[in-house]
């Protein structure tokens, strides 16, 4: 649920607060549960005896280690990277913040395959550089980026924007398609005598699905892969992402990254997460049956349901009035959906996290009672 | 002491790490004490309860709530301001960052008065916007603004960035010189016909001096004031920084305001470090007491100490030379003092944080010992 202000200049979009889906919908607040923010339901357990213990890199009073080498260091072993290959950012969108400042000229342009993440047009726009939107194939054939499409517009753009996988349609790219694309991206400038644009590859839930392509960097020097911790880490109050990509790459980002806009706090605990063999193990099991398990239950109430690799479902409802429709009812029982302006792709949809059991199942006990027979069908 | 790499572009400035310093001067680490980050010794002592608490806004998992209401209501009672004339950031560096974004075109130009803080001219050159470099007055009239010049210069500028105390004098501009100024601005773009720059006040230091000039806002529509937590309040590890300004500016600055930069544990600390009656308080005191100690014992040293008002102080060695042989000396016994390039107006100066009284003595005993007859003097 999105509140947008329609009069500003093209914005960060900023999710409701839990208190303002309170008051619009009249439910108290404790029994408001964000399902539209695509988060994990609990944090590490090894997060509360480490705040605790309050034993931190360096004392609070002072900045964050200018080189978080310690983070970086939990991260190269994590994401099986050089530290030169890695950079820190306060979340990924800070990332890729720093990304688009280093490579996204005033004026330029960039490629957006959509649907996709909303911030990949916010960041671009911002930067008075021009998006290249190019729609994806059809849900039927899972969403996959149309190689020659997304090829075609990347010949004016200075990056490529890409997100496997995929928010909001919660699969990955085909087996060998991002390779394809990039071999394609290459071959034309050689051809055309430019510089490949800058592929940026969003990972963000890589981990769901088990697999990451930033081992293409060493085949691929135009590409930068984007980590967080918010997502399959559970960690998303912390602010830290990161950035995998060859050293020239890195090298490049390096002087727009701010000397220390992640706290101390989230240096300390997100290394400690990073290093612990079990914490994502733990949450990936959670996350994989609670999916299994609400898929099911949704379809058998009707809901149809796309496939999901990652910790969201994506449920089409046939019409932006039904989506709509259905939206209001869960709403009212204070479980928000990410809903999607008309005209955007997915208008139809609502997109939903798996959340933990007892939250999933009021999802599907409200899927159970709102009633949709009055709405126009697809 | 900062490394800095000379063949990369405009880069932030990310200051050595205490290893860096520790392995270069084979110093152990436990020694190494910053006197070049204008921190405060120890941070606030209601951090470790709240800490060991481990109660915050939402649970680590999910996001930090993308108003910051509480974070704001705080800010708003202690900087005298509405819920809408304030924006949040992760650190000061950011809403310097967020300010650029909104106001500073690529192409345009910002007037930057020297010696001052360096992010305002990396800032700048990151945007593509050009550096007016505007000299302050010496350092017998206090530094202060060149009013005719900066006014002369800002004819062609989007954006003035003004520091007051300045970083590194530690002076306030003289009472009246910033009014004057916004004055002298608002009238030469009337006369010919175009929009004032945008001034914006870096008060990262007014508490130390008690005074802010936040109020000037509502006469001068065109100023935004940036305030921060990680100076007086003693909570630079966990990056939180505000902006001040009317309404219609911060809403100038909101669609830029990425959905959440800050962590949740800071919003919840720094909450109750901005609420509590005496943290402030104690730490001003506890910083007073030492500056006038420090700069007294440096003096009797035979050390060049300016006045400051702030928390630390620019001592003057006479030449680049005499100031790099006493940065060696103090390097050699661990202390950090912030030095400055060649070229730059003050480098044949030291600047050095007041901080607690046992590393304030080990840097006396040092200025004791230091013996610079053998470096040509002023």
């Amino acid at each position: 649920m999105t509140f947008v202000d329609p009069t500003g200049p093209t914005s960060y979009s900023w999710e409701a607060t839990d208190e303002a889906v309170a008051d619009r919908y009249g439910v108290p607040i404790e029994e408001i549960v964000r399902f539209d923010l695509n988060t994990s339901p609990t944090p590490p357990e090894l997060i509360a005896p480490l705040l605790a213990a309050g034993r931190f890199e360096t004392t609070l009073s002072e900045y964050p280690p200018s080189d978080y080498r310690r983070l970086l260091e939990a991260a190269a072993v994590r994401y099986d990277a050089a530290i030169d290959e890695l950079l820190v950012g306060a979340g990924a969108d800070e990332v890729l913040d720093i990304i688009a400042k280093a490579f996204l000229p005033a004026g330029g342009a960039a490629v957006v395959p959509v649907p996709t993440y909303a911030m990949y047009r916010v960041l671009t726009e911002q930067r008075g550089a021009r998006v290249i939107g190019v729609p994806r194939r059809a849900a039927a054939a899972g969403w996959a980026l149309d190689i020659d499409a997304v090829a075609g517009a990347a010949r004016e753009a200075a990056v490529v924007w890409l997100c496997s996988p995929n928010n909001p349609t919660a699969l990955p790219e085909p087996d060998g398609s991002i390779e394809a694309l990039l071999d394609r991206l290459r071959a034309d400038a050689i051809v055309e005598g430019r510089t490949a644009p800058l592929v940026v590859l969003d990972e963000a839930y890589a981990e769901f699905v088990g697999t990451s392509l930033a081992g293409l960097r060493d085949a691929y020097e135009r590409l930068v892969v984007v980590r967080t911790a918010s997502k399959a880490y559970a960690l998303a109050g912390l602010r830290v992402g990161f950035a995998v990509a060859r050293p020239e790459v890195i090298a490049r980002l390096n002087p727009y990254r701010p000397p220390g806009s992640v706290s101390t706090v989230s240096v300390t605990l997100v290394t400690a997460a990073l290093t612990d063999p079990g914490v994502l193990e733990r949450n990936l099991r959670r996350v994989e049956a609670e999916r299994a398990r609400l898929r099911a239950a949704l379809a058998a109430a009707g809901w149809s349901v796309g496939p999901s690799v990652t910790n969201f479902l994506l449920v089409d409802f046939g019409t932006p009035g039904r989506a709509a429709a259905a939206a209001e009812g869960l709403l009212r029982r204070g479980l928000v959906p990410r809903t999607f302006p008309a005209g955007h792709p997915v208008a139809s949809c609502l997109r939903l996290t798996v959340r933990d059991p007892e939250e999933n199942d009021r999802l599907i006990a409200a899927a159970d009672e709102i009633d949709l027979a009055g709405e126009v069908p697809a």
